[in-house]
């Protein structure tokens, strides 16, 4: 198909198309004469996916990138694919407010308490003391008791995550859902979680 | 204490204390004299919750506006104050991904299989079918069987957050709970997911 039916079916705009192009985030299309390009299906979900990363996962074009060359470049072994694909979409921490050793250290002691195998050096370990440190230094330190809820609920959803991720047939499409699980699954967490309060406020105050 | 001292204390520079300030985010000082104020402990904490929205949570000085705005101002019954400052904190979703209307209904159903007292046009509900519109928009719907372990999930981390919140003493401290607890609550869950996806991919593929 021509740009401006790719444009079409897609709903991003033909200027938009061509800087995704020009800034690595598309293929180009396959020239049919010097200045015109052909698109096919797989410029389509490859389309839908960057604006689905952008739009509802709130990513940058420069992460965009980066999530898709590890889509695009999966010859490690699967758990080594899958860790270089969750690096790439987990946003480095911002700032090192007051107490994050000691938070550093609580995180530690909660992977060992768990048994989970995680470096606790593990950039997402880093985010999960930044936030408690935060918690600390605002007087909300005690939401720490409810870590351990958080703690049994994520292991549940990490276990259906991982069970879709394995329906997967291919590598790519292994990757692809990692990234788009992992990104896209946040949305639906983050929504679902505020649903979750609304019913539970609801019954609590309402009565 | 002088604002230099504010300062140091919480790390945040002279001149974006001032501009919180004048943005309406921090209460200005007593005034000690024409160009001298006075700062308390109450500005320590409420500097620390800015920074921590915006460093952890993301929020932007407009959003947090509006946080501070439902914090400062609880009238309301408690639901009601909750429900606002739920909203506030709630980025409005952006783009109407195809099958959009679609994915609204496959929510509205949701909602009512899980009996939760909740309004199908809630901006959480919207959040929600956004992001299954996109899912189903890449290829992804079947994505969709993990729902209802997601939901699970979410019921007992909302459980665990509404205990939390209900532990807090006077209005203020709801309110600030559920601001806090949302924001760096999404925080903690998007770390914490992903360490339990290393760990449950570290089992399933390294053996």
């Amino acid at each position: 198909m021509r740009i401006g039916e790719l444009s079409r079916r897609t709903g991003v705009a033909v200027p938009t198309i061509k800087y995704y192009v020009r800034e690595g985030l598309l293929p180009a299309g396959r020239l049919t004469s010097p200045n015109q390009a052909d698109y096919d299906d797989s410029h389509i979900r490859r389309l839908r996916l960057i604006r689905g990363l952008m739009d509802v996962g709130g990513l940058s074009v420069s992460v965009v990138r980066e999530v898709l060359a590890a889509v695009d470049a999966p010859e490690e072994p699967v758990h080594k694919v899958l860790g270089a694909a969750q690096e790439a979409i987990t946003p480095p921490t911002v700032g090192e407010p007051d107490g994050l050793d000691e938070a550093r250290r609580a995180v530690a002691e909660f992977i060992r308490r768990r048994g989970w195998r995680v470096d606790p050096g593990h950039v997402s370990a880093e985010a999960l003391a930044v936030a408690l440190a935060t918690f600390r230094g605002i007087g909300h330190g005690a939401f720490e008791e409810v870590l351990d809820d958080y703690a049994v609920a994520c292991e549940r959803i990490a276990a259906a995550d991982l069970a879709y991720v394995g329906r997967q047939v291919d590598v790519d499409s292994l990757v692809e859902s990692v990234v788009v699980g992992t990104v896209l699954g946040d949305a639906v967490l983050s929504a679902m979680r505020r649903l979750a309060h609304v019913d539970g406020s609801a019954r609590q105050y309402e009565g």
